[in-house]
């Protein structure tokens, strides 16, 4: 392991009148000697006065504080005491939220964690419209003055910075540690999120041909950005590869493990947008597609992101129709989130209330009575058609109603079609089964909650053995703390840039056809799931 | 040449859909293959918003600016057309007075030369009543608090900052350039200069075992001290050795030639000390000695520095007894410089005017006639015995009186006396004659006016061939030039650094014994100074 901040101990020769070498050349000759690896030592200005005044006042002996930089070692702390505790502070930017850990970069343990809502939601919901915001000015302006600053740029970065502090504040004080303490910061984010945390132009992110105005920063110190950290403490950000393939991507794949390791792996990463990566330690392939919306809370009525009253589980009994479900933290419900989504959906589907189609069959011309039963229950007929009260209003006068309407089911359907779509044109390009591969490695909130049984019998996901779905969580921020812990895990993360493709499914043929092929349940074609029960449109 | 900062030229390919490659990237990416050296490109932080905005004005081509740094390449501007100047200032910090050269990077062409007092003759004229000042609460304050910053400290470092920027903006305003187009700045001094230049701690400098803070700084920056030069611009300390070592001299071997040629040389710097080193691309050996303060203003009641009003040639006619001087600026006499002092004093010994001792020769029991008028008109009398009257206050209303007491011909010759004694101490240590010298290369305001025959006459500099003697100015200055210009020159500074080796002279018993065999005229052994008149005390 090889952390962006390590304490060195050193036990150098008292200076002499024949031996009257000066103190930083004291320190650096014996930091050579007991870092032994042929990188240079620089200590950075701000920090001569202090290394010298505590090497001195340590009698010199202690321990040094290194920045393990690109460009060599960097000088900028010494302890007479061993340092317990090296605090670093990986972060998810996200679009909508901050997600943070606090780690001890003496061996990896988390000091605490804690996430924020993005402030700049109040500018924006997406990245489009912040964009917008960032540069009002800078649109009425061309060509640009030399020291032109768009004043939306530097209020979106401002917002960013204070969240940043904010949350940064508060793991400090969970971990109690003194922010200043913090000698690190890794960050995460999409091309988007980074340029406007850098405060730097993304007008031509969103512009053809989509030109970032960087990929990757390097040397960057939070005294630089304003943060609360220590002023010296390397900030990293997570190289990006393009405007819409960012650093949140890079950093699960790292995290993903898919990188190092000759065994082919995929990376179902679902926010906005499906983000997916197939690969091994040869070979790495990209894409991205709107499979999201209905899995994140975007399209569903009561649809809402995994939090506190999101129904993350559902289940409908195929025997006796009874119905259970379950909300993150066990709360009342608020709405349903994607895990919650799949189930119910599969749910429906194995209970054959609705078809093949995803369309909902009419409980008036039901035969079964158990069924016609719950069905009359739970179908209602409204407005814009039926729809399936998961909750009443009446349950408990606290619980919202939650309901699914055709017009939900039909997005969540084009979601399913969506993924499927974009897994199999995937590994059509590579000319690769989903047999061949190792495991597929599901991020997010969505990955953490998602029943992959239910998905598959949805035919979102393909039909394989259970065993190879892993879920590894916010794989975004796991990838912000593996850089901040090890320098193998930073170089890494330059090998994915560079050797990753991507594929473009927007002008992609094949991705439409195989759409239109995966808008059933589970399939058109339903030997591709052949563990999944089938229901011919004739039986019904 | 590899100036330390300098203009690339290149032209990328223009974006488009199928190369979306970053900005920054894409400029990183002709600029590696531009420099074809394997070394990195960082681009600093603060300069990313507007490289990037250049080079897209300037549609992809134009001339990028990097700084050559010693961890690497560092792209700091971007211009469409190319830069006809690259600025840089060289800078001699002397404890007295700063000197600068503000040079063109893209051809070494001189745009302006200055100098000005150092203003922190006000807290101290030599370096210990500075240190003094800057250590005044410290002395207070045992052990230090973490965040202890002596006022005294910073109150010198504001000073020396504030005459450094002054003399910026006059030799920036002399070349009609603003101060922020400077793009580097190299500074040559004493290593208390260096550290108060800096602001760093000089407490150890003056106290036993002598240990500066530092002897290496890197990578500062203009805007870590508040500097009128380009924030960006890379401030190059030159390295010091030792705490009575400093970058001033090491910068004087540079500009020297002696440490990068087969043949040996000598270098003599006279300031408040003598300065000498020895040596060549194999080796190095240094001493210092009180040699100076005789020819540097400091001892003779009249004495003065190497400027305007200063008498720095005289002659006697040993035939017609004709008396000529001359003042630097040709104005009115105010006092006698070092150079004009030796040729008093050797023209007095070939006119027979002193003895062999340098004691003067009464004139009232002198032979010859012409000799004996030209005694009788000016040596005087006074309070503190025989003195010579060089030139009197009748002269001209505005002349001052320049006088030669026996006090001060007495000082005049422990000077040369340590002197030579400096020499041959140094010349024994290696083994060496005089003669196996390629060049004895004189520097500073003594060595620009001096005439090293008088020099010779006087038994002061070895009895040579006239041409063996190069004067080179201010050396400490013109080797701030040349790392500037090349940074071969850098790396050679380093190379003398580590090479170099001291004499210490306070403990040396022979340097004592030469000393006391120099205190004749030329010698007390004459076969060292064929070439020069010998009088025996005898003929006398």
């Amino acid at each position: 392991m090889k952390p962006i901040v390590c304490s060195v101990q050193v036990d150098a020769p008292a200076p002499g009148l024949h031996d009257n070498t000066a103190d930083l050349d004291r320190l650096q000759q014996v930091l050579t000697q007991a870092l032994d690896d042929g990188r240079s030592i620089g200590i950075p200005y701000p920090c001569m006065t202090a290394v010298a005044r505590n090497f001195r006042a340590a009698k010199f002996a202690g321990w040094a504080l290194l920045n393990n930089l690109e460009q060599g070692w960097e000088l900028v702390d010494f302890f007479e005491e061993s340092p317990p505790v090296i605090a670093a502070m990986a972060l998810d930017l996200g679009t909508t939220h901050l997600e943070a850990t606090l780690l001890n970069l003496h061996n990896g343990e988390i000091l605490s964690q804690g996430n924020l809502e993005n402030a700049q939601i109040a500018y924006g919901a997406d990245i489009l419209s912040r964009i917008h915001h960032a540069t009002t000015k800078r649109r009425q302006q061309k060509p640009l003055a030399a020291d032109f600053k768009d004043p939306g740029l530097d209020e979106l970065q401002g917002v960013i910075i204070t969240a940043i502090n904010d949350l940064t504040i508060l793991l400090a004080g969970q971990a109690e540690v003194s922010p200043k303490e913090i000698r690190a910061l890794s960050v995460s984010g999409n091309t988007t999120m980074a340029h406007l945390f850098l405060g730097l132009d993304p007008y031509h992110i969103c512009r053809e041909p989509y030109i970032p105005l960087f990929n990757r920063a390097q040397s960057i110190r939070g005294e630089q950005l304003q943060l609360v950290i220590s002023p010296m403490a390397p900030v990293w950000i997570m190289p990006s590869v393009g405007s819409y393939f960012g650093g949140d991507l890079i950093s699960g794949i790292l995290a993903s493990g898919m990188a190092h390791s000759e065994e082919t792996r995929m990376l179902i990463d679902v926010g906005t947008n499906a983000e997916v990566v197939l690969g091994n330690s040869e070979w790495l392939i990209a894409c991205a597609g709107a499979a999201g919306p209905a899995l994140e809370g975007g399209v569903a009525k009561m649809g809402m992101r995994a939090g506190p009253g999101a129904i993350e589980f559902v289940s409908i009994d195929p025997d006796t129709y009874e119905l259970e479900y379950r909300t993150i933290g066990d709360v009342a419900p608020k709405g349903i989130c994607g895990s919650g989504l799949i189930d119910l959906v599969a749910a429906l589907y194995l209970t054959r209330m609705i078809d093949i189609r995803g369309k909902f069959r009419d409980p008036d011309t039901e035969q079964d009575p158990l069924r016609a039963a719950f069905m009359r229950e739970h179908l209602v007929r409204r407005d814009d058609g039926l729809c399936f009260v998961l909750t009443g209003i009446s349950a408990t006068g606290l619980e919202a109603e939650v309901v699914l309407a055709q017009i939900d089911l039909d997005a969540m359907i084009r979601s399913k079609a969506a993924m499927y779509a974009i897994l199999t044109t995937l590994m059509n390009q590579v000319g690769l089964e989903f047999s061949d591969l190792k495991e597929i490695v599901v991020a997010g909130a969505f990955g953490r909650h998602i029943n992959p049984q239910n998905a598959m019998t949805l035919g979102m996901l393909p039909d394989l053995p259970i065993s190879v779905y892993r879920a590894i969580g916010n794989s975004s921020l796991h990838g912000a703390e593996q850089v901040l812990l090890d320098d193998d895990a930073r170089q890494e993360c330059e090998k994915i840039v560079s050797s990753i493709t991507y594929l473009e499914l927007n002008v992609n043929q094949e991705f439409m056809i195989r759409f239109s092929g995966a808008r059933f349940i589970p399939h058109t074609d339903p030997s591709l799931f052949p563990s999944i029960p089938q229901f011919s449109s004739m039986e019904e």
